[in-house]
């Protein structure tokens, strides 16, 4: 089993997350979906209320370029979004109140933002989104709102935080923290051989 | 041809160094070494005067084992080093002196650092691990200290931050920049390509 860590405001997690499912499922390995919110561990490690990409110009010009070529390599759709980073804590709880829908509720989520540049806070796009992966948009949405998915989602960000996240996507194998989309294949070889 | 950015201090440019000759070469790739001083680049970009893996230890805590692990991947030898970061300008300038030895003199420099724990500031260590890499030790110490490698060395430093270099190790490949050990792959297929 793999646990797969990501924010739906991150870059990096979009490509991971378009990944994961297919390669996990052709090594044999289960995916556990974990969304959690980074705005509070960025805020704890860097006392920042900002993406870093967007504080260190330098490291998002590279970031930017860089997802370009990722996404060609791996035949992803790719827009750069006119609003980074969106807020996702809608996201995240919509995600989680998807139930078993969670993994392709994910993708068209990830797809929407990267993808199609659509507003992933605006609860009528998720409605749609969930709908469209399959799912129940309007209950979904609407358990997004309850307190035991919003308990939900901050106790994912909390275990986060206690695992040492510090960005993401991570992968989280028999307690390997793998941090960062390229380590997709190192975190399923560890499975495998765990 | 691949130009592979380093900084002797960086673990992760232990890992690079020690694969980028085998893998340029099965691939038919020349490689052209680059070394180059991350404290300036932290200095401009961060306001630190200290490796971020010091500074968040949370990063730190995370990348320490992460080396264990590739280091096990790859084969390399691994012992954490009693200092870090190692003060890396003497090591920087000794490789751009010993000339056409500079890719064997670059590993033994890295093999030193991170496999065997020495000390890779002190020039009897450096004269010696040249000499381990058919060089010729006590001419790369002596060119060390001339005007001429001081200054290649800050044009690489000057050069790594006009291209955009945030971190390390880089490779560049056609005016791209791959940041990161982990893509090395990708730095080589963008090679191939072109």
């Amino acid at each position: 089993m793999l646990q797969f860590w990501y924010e739906f405001a991150s870059t990096y997690s979009y490509v991971a997350a378009m990944r994961v499912e297919q390669e996990c499922a052709r090594a044999g390995v289960t995916v556990e979906y974990r969304p959690f919110l980074l705005g509070p561990i960025f805020n704890e490690l860097l006392g920042i209320k900002d993406s870093p990409f967007n504080v260190q110009p330098v490291r998002g010009r590279y970031m930017w370029r860089d997802l370009e070529r990722l996404c060609a390599k791996h035949g992803l759709p790719w827009r750069r979004p006119s609003v980074f980073p969106r807020h996702s804590v809608l996201a995240a709880r919509v995600a989680l109140g998807a139930g078993p829908a969670i993994g392709p509720v994910t993708r068209a989520i990830f797809a929407a933002n990267f993808g199609d540049d659509l507003d992933i806070s605006d609860p009528d796009v998720l409605r749609k989104l969930v709908e469209s992966a399959g799912g129940n948009g309007e209950g979904a949405v609407a358990l997004a709102q309850t307190a035991g998915i919003k308990a939900r989602l901050r106790a994912n960000t909390a275990e986060a935080q206690r695992i040492g996240v510090f960005g993401a996507p991570d992968f989280v194998v028999g307690g390997e923290l793998f941090f960062g989309q390229d380590r997709l294949e190192d975190a399923i070889a560890w499975a495998q051989r765990t």
